[in-house]
């Protein structure tokens, strides 16, 4: 089973960005660096889908503030950036795919993975928002692309927290790459063998 | 111009529910109570919806622990409830409506909805997640009852905190219904008045 | 009973500061508007006392980020001053009065305050550090003032949120300044009235 | 230069407590494990110092919610449980020692000791409250001990964060128990190290 993950550049002013210091410590997998910019991330993630012919694609992106490892459950059709991507484009209220849907929900299976995470030692939950930035903005491309090239692939998204390094004096939440590599670790393993997701709730109430 | 507001019944125990303690103080709209089920909630909506014909309908609910007044940008076709509703009942990844699309923005002027609010002295943003549980299965019922049966009402949802009652030993974040109502009123009025949204940004970044 | 109210001027860039914003609204006391500065607030306080001969006195400042009143139950002998005050002094690791003690606690009866404010409809909590800029400088300067000069006097220091007006866009807690009055009225009046403070448990685990 | 350094007994219904899974970690150090308890704390705290002499003893805590490394900077005279000990004790508005001063200041220096955490990869940070549960009252009761009986002794108190463990299903913060302890050790070996704090403002605006 060929698995792909991905991992951003830093931006916004940031010397690292966790979700590339955790996804290169995954052993087993194609891993792919993306710049932080709409438009040609997905370019990019397009190629190497080409390039790497993988069944599971797992994007990860920084949630700074975020204390757990979250599993996105819905991209949405929305680009609205309240500070520029490091190209310096800064698009409000565009379509992500001028007419494609509102949303697509992610086809790893959620519930599994953050079992999956849990049970490897890692905080983790479900999140029904990966914000409107260059993360959903690749989150979504991706979802587009499985729905109208890729059919066979499974594909979703998953944000980490900041590394200890990047809140020295914050007081702010922190995640260690090598723990998040461990999630990711079980995450693409569990996206890679559970067909049927496990019925655990992970609702929030707002 | 006819506006609806609709607030909910009291859950989980509480003995008010703050949507409907603001929305009775909203003057010049037609408001109505829903029950905090799944199902029947949205049985209620339509049928107020019918009975007065409205131009613009605002649903309401509590988000505990948010700060301030959330206009919401999209519902997800999702039901997963972390808690039972009023009658019990607690859906796991169970669609609003088998066969809906993945989600619907709302068609309120979220951006224009959040400025009148602020103007109007009330600390107000765009939220991208409405939850899981009936809220937002309210939220998309109402957009899906719009796409199908009412296209010509405008409609979407606001979370709104607390009140200082509900949270008088918990140390969290709370708002005057009376704010809120002002809020309220502001939002409507934005929503009746503002044709084309404000090109504001709103995003956020996860 | 005579009872004394003091706020602060703005600070920090602000354009109020909601402790006089709220101090401003309860009737029936002496008030007093004392700068953001070190030194010469307490100057001023000191003035006001001998002044008023007040027999309670509740100083009153921002704490922004918190979502509740809050009744602080220690003083500390220290000067740590994150950013500078008004006068642009920003002292490190200074003891308030050379020689003092460690610390003071407040004369107030803390628990019944809370009480108070609480039964008036108004969120609230014991605190256990005041922090160590202006605020903490003049609650343990009043302290020390009665320790040495006002034997007779009770005295204490509340600690208020944000105004809505000082948050909009910033997702942060607040609360409105005539619901502030409120409870500082009801903490008043408490500190007037109660001798023996009550045995509830307003503890911290940390 | 010899240095004591204790943790905790899990309390209120914990599986760990992560102050002793990070100090059993630190090298070259004495350690002692306290119980959760009002008055046998200190009595065990006292038998080790007699037993082992030491020059440096900073005793660690457990504090759930936090983000970062925390360095106490003060401890009060007061026993204020919000929930029981180990044994049941829930004291309220109790000193820790009748007639001791209202509070002691850590003899550690903290400025320093938080630097050296950073320079350690660790988040850290200074705090003015150990709150008024059993953390505080080993706190002041060591630096009673310090101020009476070993007054060649320097010490302080250090809080840190929940483990991974323990909040892999609430989204909370948490910091892994090997990080924690490299904080420690830098921690210890600066408080050994340093005789005149930096000049670094480690202040709270409340």
């Amino acid at each position: 089973m060929r698995a792909l993950l991905t991992g951003f550049e830093p931006f916004d002013g940031a010397a690292v960005n966790p979700s590339w210091e955790a996804v290169r410590l995954v052993p087993g997998v194609q891993t792919a660096l993306l710049p932080c910019e709409f438009g040609t991330s997905l370019e990019r993630l397009r190629a190497v889908m080409l390039e790497y012919e993988p069944e599971v694609v797992v994007c990860v992106g920084q949630a700074g503030g975020r204390a757990d490892v979250t599993v996105e459950r819905v991209a949405l059709n929305l680009d609205d950036a309240r500070i520029p991507d490091n190209a310096g484009e800064q698009p409000v209220d565009r379509p992500v795919v001028p007419g494609g849907p509102a949303a697509y929900f992610a086809t790893l299976p959620v519930k599994a993975c953050v079992a999956a995470a849990r049970k490897a030692g890692v905080p983790a939950s479900v999140s029904h928002s990966a914000g409107t930035f260059v993360c959903n903005h690749v989150f979504y491309g991706l979802m587009h692309l499985i729905a109208t090239e890729f059919p066979q692939v499974r594909g979703g998204f998953v944000h980490v927290p900041f590394t200890p390094g990047q809140v020295l004096d914050h007081a702010g939440p922190s995640m260690p790459s090598a723990l998040v590599a461990e999630a990711l670790t079980a995450i693409v393993t569990a996206a890679v063998m559970v067909r049927d997701d496990l019925r655990l709730t992970g609702g929030s109430l707002h």
